[in-house]
C-alpha cells in the first residue's frame, strides 16, 4: 500500500485522558479516534493490527479442533434471568426493551446463549467433547472505561465454550486450550506468563490467567525465581515460615500508646520494626454463635480478603466489622485491637502465628502489649494463611523466592463445572441412556486488548515498536525526496513491486513531506523495517536499511538487498 | 475437516415460520438457529459460507483502493440528532440510555459516525477521495423480521462511505464501486443484475441496486428483451404508446352500472376488456389551490405512487383522498370517479391519455360514461408517466421490451452527494484554501443476506447447491461402511489426508451412519463435489465421484483420480 491510499492520521496531540502509553500512542499513532466515552473508531491501521491479531487467534483455535460460531451482540434477557445472572452482573450489564417492550441485553459475554443452543442442539455423548467459539464484539458498560481499548465498553473478544460428559474430558480440552493459548501469545511475540487465578463471580473450579509483562498492568503477578510458577498476587500461597517459633522471653506488659492508632504510628513511638507488630482486624463471621471474628496478620503483611472469605469462620462477602460492632466485641476502637483477652474467635495468619515477645493492641484505647506471646497470652482458634504473599517469601512451589510484576490480563481459561449447564437443564444422553448435565469450560482472549497490551510492552519514545506478527506493514520504504527525483522515483516504485510481488507487506510513503517527518511517523506507527531510497545511495549502489529496534542503519549493497532483506523478515517473524 | 469434529445439526423439520425456502434449508442444514425475533446464532457451517463471502467481499474491496476501518455498533444519540435523521428514522432505530442516562442507538447504518470521523480526520483536498468500508454488525429493530436472515434484526453488512471534492469524483469512486459489486457477485456465483433504483429515505442522486434473480425476491425488476437496461418496476419509465390517438368515434353516453365499483366488475358488466377502461384515482395535492387531484390510468395499468409524488401537483408523501373529500370533489363515492366534468386538476398517464371512446366513472353513484374522449369530454391538466411498467412495454432504453422478474436485494450503491456532509459540516480546504462541502457516497451489500439469496438460486428438492466459491467445503468425502472395513478406512484418510495436503477445503464424513444418510445430509448441506469410497470401487481400482448438480455419479480410476477433481474444481469455480 501507499501512503496516499492510507488514512494516516498521526498526530503530536495527546488527549488528556489517555494516561497510558498504549492508549496516548494509539491515538497519537492513528489506530484508534475516540466516538464517546468508552467506544472508539478503529482507523485503516488498527484495523490492520486487528485482522492480525484475529487470524492468529483463529489459526490457533481451528488448530486445537475448536469450532467457529457466531452468536448475536443482542441477547433475550430470558436467558440471564434463567441462569440467575440477571441480577449479579449489575450495571455492567446494559438492558434495554425493543420496540415490543421485550428485555434484551447488549452481550458482556455468551454462556447463557451457548449453553442454550448446546442444551437444544446436542442430544448424544457422542457428540462430545465438542468447543465452540467465536471472535465477536461484545459491550460491557463500564462505569468508568479508561486506559483506551484496554477497559473500553465496546471490545472485540475471542470466547470458546467447551462441553463435556465428564471432567477429566473438560481437564483434557482446559490443557489443549492452555497450549492454544501460549502458542497464540509466542506467535503474536508477547513477553507473557499463564498465571493460576481466582474464578471470580463466573464460579467453578481451574483457572489460569495469560497475563503480559508489563510495568503499566493492573494486576499483581507472583513468579517464582526458581521454576515456571506463577499465579496471581491474591492466589499464590504464602507458606508458614520454617522452623519452631522462639519461646517466649518477655513478659506480658501494657504500654500506653496515647493517640497511635496505625502500626506506622505505634511502630515510630515504640521504636519498632513493623514485623514485630501484631496488626488484628474484626471481620463479619459465618456462624450464628460468632457474628464477628478476629483476623491477625504481620504489622508488614496484607490480610488477603479472598483467602479469608474462603474460610468457614468468615462471611461471604468478605465484610469488615462497623465501629459499633468493634466497641462490643473488643472494648475499644479500631486501633486497639488485639488478641489477648479477646473472647471471639482469632483466626490467625500462619507467619503472625510464629511470631514470639509481639506487640499488639490491648483492647482499651491508647494502650498496647508488648512480650505477648501465643498461647500463654492468647490462644489461635485456627492458624491459616490469610495474607498476600511478597517478594521474598519462598515460592508455594517449593524452588525459589517469590518476585512480583505487574501484568496485563489478555486472557483467561475456566474450568466452569456445570454451572450454567445446571442452572440452564443442559443434559444429553450417556452411554447407558441417562440424561446427564454436562460439564462445560470457558476461554476468553481479549482480541483488542491484545493490540494495546502489544503496545504497552513494546514502545519507545519515538513510538510503537510493533512484534513483526501483528504490525500493520512488515516493512516501509522511505524515499528522499521522490517528487524531485524521477530517479528515486522509479527506483521506489520497482522496489515497492517487487517486494508485493514476493508477498510483502509493504508501505511506500509517497507523500510530499521532508524526510524527517516521514521518519518520524514510520517510527511513531511502529513499523519494523524500513528501507530509506535517495540520490546518494543510488550513486554509492546501495540501499538503506533499519530495524525499528536497532540503533543504527545499516547500508546494503542494491545488489543482494532482496535477500538480505527476506532473510531479516524470517529472521526477526516469531 | 471431519464430521466428527463438526456439528452437522441437520434436521427434517422445519419450523412453521419459515416461509421461504433459504430460511427452511438454512435451519434444516444447520447454518443458523433461532435465538429470539430476528436473531440468529450461525451454527459452524453457517459461518464457513459466511467467512468465504466477506473474504471475497474484503479481496475486491481492497482491490478497489477501499481502506477497512471498523466503527462501534452503539452510536450516541447525538450524531443522529445532529443529522436530523433521529426522528426520521423511526422506531427502526433501537435507542436506549446507558448507565449514565446518556442516549444510545444500535447502529442500523454507520452514515453519522464516518461523518463525524472524516470532518475530524480529513483537512485537506489532498488527502481525497478516500473510501473507507467495514465489515460489522449492524441492528434494525424491524417491527415483522422475517425470511430468516434475510430480514433479520442483527445482520451482517459491509458498508462503505467514499469522500469527494467534487461530483466527478465521486462519479469516478461510484464507477469503481459499480465494477467492484459486479466482481464480487460474480466472484460468489451468483446470477444477478445492477438496477437502476429509487434513492428513498436516505437522499441524494444516483443510485443502483444489485438483485440476485430469483422467484422469491421481494422486488419487482424491470428488464429489457434487447439491451443491458435493467431497472426497479417503480423507476423504469413507461414510454408514450406510439403514434397518434385514434379520433373520437362515440357519442358520450351515461349508463347505469348499479353496485359496479371496481374495474373488474364494471368490465364483466359491460362485456369489457380493462384496457378499454380509463381508472381515476384522486389523491391529495401539493398546491393550496388544488388540495385534491386526479389521477387517470388505464383500466390494465397500476398507478406508480412514486413516480406521482415527484410531479409538482402531488403531495408528499403520497396520501389517497378520503371518503368525504371524494364526496366533495367529485360529488360520488371512490368506485365511480371520472374525469369527465371534474373540477379538479386531471393527471392523466402516458398511456390513459392515449385512448378514445373510453369508459370512465360518471361522477354519480351507479353510473359510468361510455364513448369518452379527450379534449371533447374531459381536457388533462398534465399528461405524465404515473404508471408501473409492465411486461411488454417497450423498453425505455429504446431497445426491446420489457421482461419483469423477482429479485432478491443484495447490494445498493448510492450518490449521495452532501447530504450528511452539509448537516454534519463536514468540510476540507480546497486548492485555494477555502472551506469545501463534501460529497459523499455510499456503498453496502448485506453479507449475511447474500448467504440466503444464494439459497434461494441454488437449491433442489435435496437441498441447497453451493456455488463452489462460498460453499462450506468445497469436497465431501463419504467412506461406506468405513467402521466396518479397515480397508475403506484406510483408503479413505489417506484421500482425505492427500487433499488436505493439496489445500483442499474437504469434509470427510466419518460418522457411524448408514451410506443414505450421509448422502442426504452431503446433499442437503449442498457440497459441491462429492466422493464415494467403497469395498466395491476398491476391488476394481475406482473412485466414485458427483457433481452436486450432476444426475448420476461417475467411476474414475483410482490412479489419475487427483488430476481429475483438481481439473474439475478449478472448472467449476467462477
Amino acid at each position: 500500500m501507499k501512503t496516499s491510499n492510507l488514512l494516516l492520521s498521526t498526530t503530536r496531540e495527546t488527549p488528556a485522558d489517555a494516561v497510558v502509553i498504549s492508549h496516548q500512542l494509539m491515538i497519537r499513532a492513528g489506530l484508534i479516534r475516540s466516538l464517546a466515552g468508552g467506544l472508539y473508531n478503529w482507523l485503516p491501521l488498527g484495523v490492520r493490527v486487528l485482522r492480525k491479531v484475529e487470524a492468529i487467534v483463529r489459526e490457533e483455535m481451528n488448530r486445537a479442533g475448536a469450532q467457529e460460531l457466531l452468536m448475536p451482540v443482542v441477547q433475550p434477557m430470558e436467558l440471564w434471568e434463567e441462569s440467575g445472572r440477571g441480577i449479579d452482573y449489575g450495571p455492567e450489564l446494559l438492558r434495554f426493551k425493543d420496540r415490543h417492550q421485550r428485555d434484551f441485553v447488549l452481550g458482556p459475554t455468551h454462556e447463557e446463549i451457548i449453553t442454550d443452543l448446546v442444551r437444544r442442539e446436542i442430544r448424544s455423548y457422542k457428540q462430545l467433547p465438542a468447543n465452540f467459539y467465536q471472535i465477536q464484539t461484545k459491550f460491557r458498560d463500564e462505569i468508568r472505561p479508561r486506559f483506551g481499548v484496554m477497559r473500553s465498553r465496546e471490545f472485540i473478544m475471542k470466547d470458546a465454550y467447551s462441553f463435556h460428559m465428564d471432567r477429566d474430558s473438560l481437564q483434557q480440552t482446559y490443557d489443549d486450550m492452555y497450549q492454544a493459548y501460549n502458542r497464540i501469545f509466542s506467535r503474536i511475540g508477547l513477553d507473557f506468563r499463564p498465571v493460576q487465578a481466582d474464578t471470580g463471580s463466573i464460579g467453578g473450579d481451574g483457572s489460569h490467567e495469560f497475563h503480559v509483562l508489563a510495568d503499566s498492568g493492573e494486576d499483581d503477578i507472583a513468579f517464582s525465581t526458581g521454576s515456571d510458577f506463577a499465579a496471581n498476587v491474591e492466589l499464590a500461597e504464602a507458606l508458614a515460615p520454617r522452623g519452631e517459633r522462639a519461646a517466649p522471653s518477655a513478659e506480658l506488659d501494657k504500654v500506653a500508646t496515647p493517640n497511635k492508632h496505625s502500626i506506622e504510628e505505634v511502630c515510630d513511638f515504640l521504636q519498632l520494626k513493623k514485623k514485630a507488630v501484631a496488626k488484628t482486624l474484626l471481620v463479619k463471621g459465618a456462624k450464628e454463635a460468632a457474628p464477628i471474628v478476629a483476623l491477625v496478620v504481620r504489622g508488614d503483611h496484607e490480610l488477603n480478603e479472598i483467602k479469608a472469605q474462603k474460610l468457614e469462620w468468615v462471611a461471604e462477602p468478605f465484610e469488615m466489622a462497623g465501629d459499633e460492632e468493634i466497641k462490643a466485641a473488643a472494648g475499644c476502637s479500631a486501633g486497639s485491637i488485639g488478641p489477648v483477652g479477646l473472647s471471639i474467635p482469632v483466626i490467625v495468619d500462619r507467619s503472625a502465628a510464629h511470631m514470639s515477645d509481639f506487640v499488639c493492641g490491648a483492647n482499651e484505647d491508647g494502650y498496647h502489649f508488648t512480650g505477648a506471646n501465643w498461647d500463654r497470652d492468647a490462644i489461635p482458634t485456627l492458624i491459616a494463611d490469610i495474607r498476600n504473599v511478597v517478594k521474598g517469601d519462598p515460592s508455594p512451589c517449593g524452588q525459589g523466592k517469590i518476585e512480583i510484576r505487574r501484568g496485563i490480563e489478555v486472557g483467561h481459561i475456566f474450568q466452569l463445572g456445570n454451572k450454567y449447564s445446571t442452572a440452564l437443564n443442559a443434559t444429553v444422553q450417556n452411554e447407558s441412556s441417562r440424561s446427564q448435565v454436562l460439564e462445560m469450560g470457558c476461554y476468553g482472549i481479549g482480541v483488542t486488548r491484545v493490540v494495546a497490551a502489544a503496545i504497552e510492552q513494546n514502545n519507545d519514545e519515538r513510538g510503537i515498536i510493533w512484534p513483526d506478527s501483528i504490525a500493520p506493514f512488515q516493512v516501509c520504504i522511505v524515499p528522499m525526496q521522490m517528487h524531485k527525483s524521477p530517479r528515486v522515483a522509479e527506483a521506489t516504485e520497482a522496489l515497492y513491486q517487487q517486494l508485493v510481488g514476493l508477498g510483502v507487506d509493504v508501505l511506500m510513503d509517497d507523500r510530499a513531506e521532508r524526510p524527517g517527518v516521514m521518519f518520524s511517523d514510520m517510527d511513531l506507527i511502529g513499523i519494523p523495517h524500513r528501507i530509506v531510497i535517495g540520490e546518494r545511495g543510488l550513486d554509492k549502489g546501495e540501499i538503506e536499511y533499519k530495524y525499528r529496534r536497532d540503533e543504527k542503519a545499516q547500508d546494503i549493497p542494491a545488489e543482494g538487498f532482496i535477500d538480505f532483506l527476506m532473510t531479516k523478515l524470517k529472521g526477526t517473524q516469531a
